[in-house]
């Protein structure tokens, strides 16, 4: 089993002595370090991993041995072990590619999470989510009754101790109760390469520019659509021979390998947000 | 010698097929053909080349000879010879990444163009220009004198028999005049994946919100700034490790690598404008 | 409905006019068309696709009409017609990716194929072969027995109409029986960017080389392994920070995308083989 | 100003704190730490930079004072401070891209080295050399004068207090005795995606072999021609449409920023050598 210790504080002299001094003391080896300041905003920001073999304070007990020295640097900072497994709930609508990759990732080890359920305000992906054996549960709602709705998709993450939504293509957009309980554990795919043609229908709007590349995103969802904290972004090239289905068909093979990419990253717990900005220790 | 015929027009039965004919039935071979039906717009656009050896209508005279086709089928067309050499100008202000490297590549080959001038509103590039042996010549102005400084420009490229212009990190926005009578022929380079970011700083506006990739586009120049038909774009990944200076530095490679595809392109008579695209025959 | 003629040539003049002409004279619409003269082998490859609505020579007598032409210039070609649909056998031995990848695809309607079934020399990947509604057999084989069994193999083929078959991450070496039976329509994927790494255990090798790069290829079989002509290859950064296992991981990405690219083009009959070599008509 | 400690050990509890509990205990500020666990061949290596400014150790008396750290540990090392300004040779033949290149990144502040000067075996790149204002070097020499021609060339990289040398694309095999004296400190530019197309003319190679993609490979010069610790690698797409000419040209692209991306990781203490493989610390 090993510990992950992600933190972050002022810049200030001493902070990796400190903390690396925490767990050399108490026989922890360190097998992964990583750091980053950002001396516009006099942040230091830190990411470190020891295995718990051998170390000599009790797992349940670390939290407490650590927090003086996350006073003394007034730290803001959560702690993980390898041995929990976080759960995570995919949100979906009708298209299934970013559901069925998240899926047949998960069960293939690359993504290390339970998924206790699928949840959807349409019917058609139940059949995939049977598939793999995953509860699938629709939530409908009309403008009218959406803040309600919400709640009872707010209780139902909370019944199933769920750690991270992955909104896999859902094509709602999340009330604010929503966004504010769960700021920074929610992660949506948009379809385009943010800030470029945010909101409705990129591909379209990508055509129509006349752009040569295309892109996905992969980003914390915040009050403001398609404006959250960056995890992780890509491209592909298209050409003037790509009609608005050849672009989406192209982006499809993006979109799912971009929020893989950005869901593995938060699961190993390797992002920070910071402002508007993400750190990913890779 | 090699001839290229560039073409538009409705779309319409017999086109490919009375073309290819002109070519043979005069003895021509065709080394190069492509095309493309814009099926929404109901346009076809076409790039020809052939070769001129044992043609039988004397180079002077094949404009005369596909008249008749070009106005049968209400054609827009271009005909280029391969011993034009295009004269290219170039317009800079004070960063050098991008003039050094359009003449490093004329004179490797790599451009078929004659540079007649560099052009600039300072004297900093001065000794770059020189160093290649071209002239250089400064346009100053101010918001009062711009308009006439303009006309002053304008002469010269007309003077010069400029057939390209290039704003190589030009930083003036160009006035209208010189814009409607250089349609389609003013190749500028944005620092930016537009339509992300354009305008002023995009590598500031980039840090800012956090992308994960920074891009470079060449486009034609139109009214709208940064909106004219985009050639080439292309991106290189940035982390949160990497300052504004960095994407400054990391984007100096893409925007010398996007500009110069671009303009090789152009000067090879591959590119079609039509609306606010281009259709790129590479 | 849309036909698409293939074909390949010694370079001379008025090949071009006649195919066009041989289209247009019979009121066909040509809807793409792409071509490729090899100067250096005095050989020239044509890809045109036309419009059948209209067209004044029934289906079926569309290949002895063209045939006096392809006599004339002595061409190798190939005639197909958009409502074919192509039957595809999938051939695995225990990894998923590739598989699932392709069913997927298949269902997505980004293949346009029929698959009458996955063949294994394992039992393991039933479930997903099932999980699509697709049979699923299996041929084991021990040195001795496989060429005998080859031909149970070859005769299941002929059998089941099979157009083409992949190799989606088949650990057996085809023996000359099939490659020779099947030349130009086995499509094989390799875990490496080849010629480098070729043969077994491409990403150890690739982690033992210190490379900073992985790559995958997408080829057709021939008697040499690892040899074939390459329809497709990308490649994806690695580092020092990656095992063995996480270039496997990140490889099975490449590999799924790489494969599907190929499998796509060939499908839309876009590739032609000659020598050792493809031209793929994008 | 600031330090560097480039160092690497057998992996063992407490390195990371003893370290950093040097700089902290003589005030020192840590601006940038990276390391890299082996665990395969049970190595740990680390980068840490940390600023001078107030730390209570003179610059000349920091190596003594790290010292015993680094013998109880057992630890491979080096010191670096930013104010030494590293001295690069750069090595060309005929081809002047390269050295075009690193001389404009070197003016442009983008490589921080001194270029005390260039070295030849050929007349043609003085003028290049010449334009930036560096001395330009001719050894020429035979099979039979190659062994003492080289034994100057060692004498004057010794006597200009050379740190690296950079082989820009100079097309002679540097013999054992320069090898062995400069291990690791001398960077090649190999026009393929190593080891794929090793040896000479590698372009011709992969035009040959038809393959989908071109790369490059900087990396450190050992006796076995092209098989050292690589650097860096990168890769650019070809088609069929590309001759060997065009792979040639796309090819240019990639070496000089391939090549300018290595000696800049180099010149900032990011790169260390095990066995056959580099650790970058990015």
């Amino acid at each position: 089993m090993r510990a992950v210790l992600l933190l972050s504080c002022r810049e200030q002299k001493g902070i990796v002595a400190t903390v690396a001094d925490f767990i050399y003391r108490h026989d922890g080896n360190i097998v992964d370090a990583d750091e980053h300041t950002d001396f516009e905003n006099n942040l230091f920001l830190q990411r470190i991993e020891w295995d718990m073999e051998g170390f000599r304070v009790p797992r349940d007990a670390v939290a407490d041995a650590f927090r003086p020295i996350a006073e003394r640097f007034a730290m803001s900072w959560v702690l993980r072990f390898s041995d929990d497994v976080p759960r995570m709930a995919i949100f979906v609508s009708k298209l299934d590619h970013c559901l069925h990759d998240l899926l047949w990732r998960q069960r293939a080890g690359e993504l290390r999470a339970e998924v206790p359920f699928v949840l959807s305000n349409h019917e058609e992906l139940r059949p995939v989510a049977s598939s793999f054996g995953i509860p699938f549960h629709v939530h409908r709602f009309t403008p009218e009754t959406k803040a309600e709705e919400e709640q009872r998709i707010l209780a139902r993450l909370t019944e199933e101790r769920v750690d991270l939504v992955v909104l896999a293509r859902y094509m709602q957009v999340l009330g604010s109760a929503v966004v504010d309980a769960w700021r920074s554990r929610v992660i949506n795919i948009h379809h385009s390469f943010l800030p470029a043609f945010a909101g409705g229908r990129p591909y379209h709007q990508a055509y129509a520019r006349g752009v040569k590349v295309v892109g996905a995103t992969a980003h914390y969802v915040t009050e403001q659509l398609d404006e959250g904290p960056i995890i992780e972004q890509d491209v592909i090239r298209v050409s003037h021979r790509d009609s608005v289905e050849d672009m989406v068909r192209k982006g499809r093979d993006l979109e799912r390998v971009v929020l893989a990419r950005a869901v593995r990253l938060h699961l190993r717990h390797r992002v920070l947000v910071y402002g508007s900005r993400t750190v990913v220790f890779e």
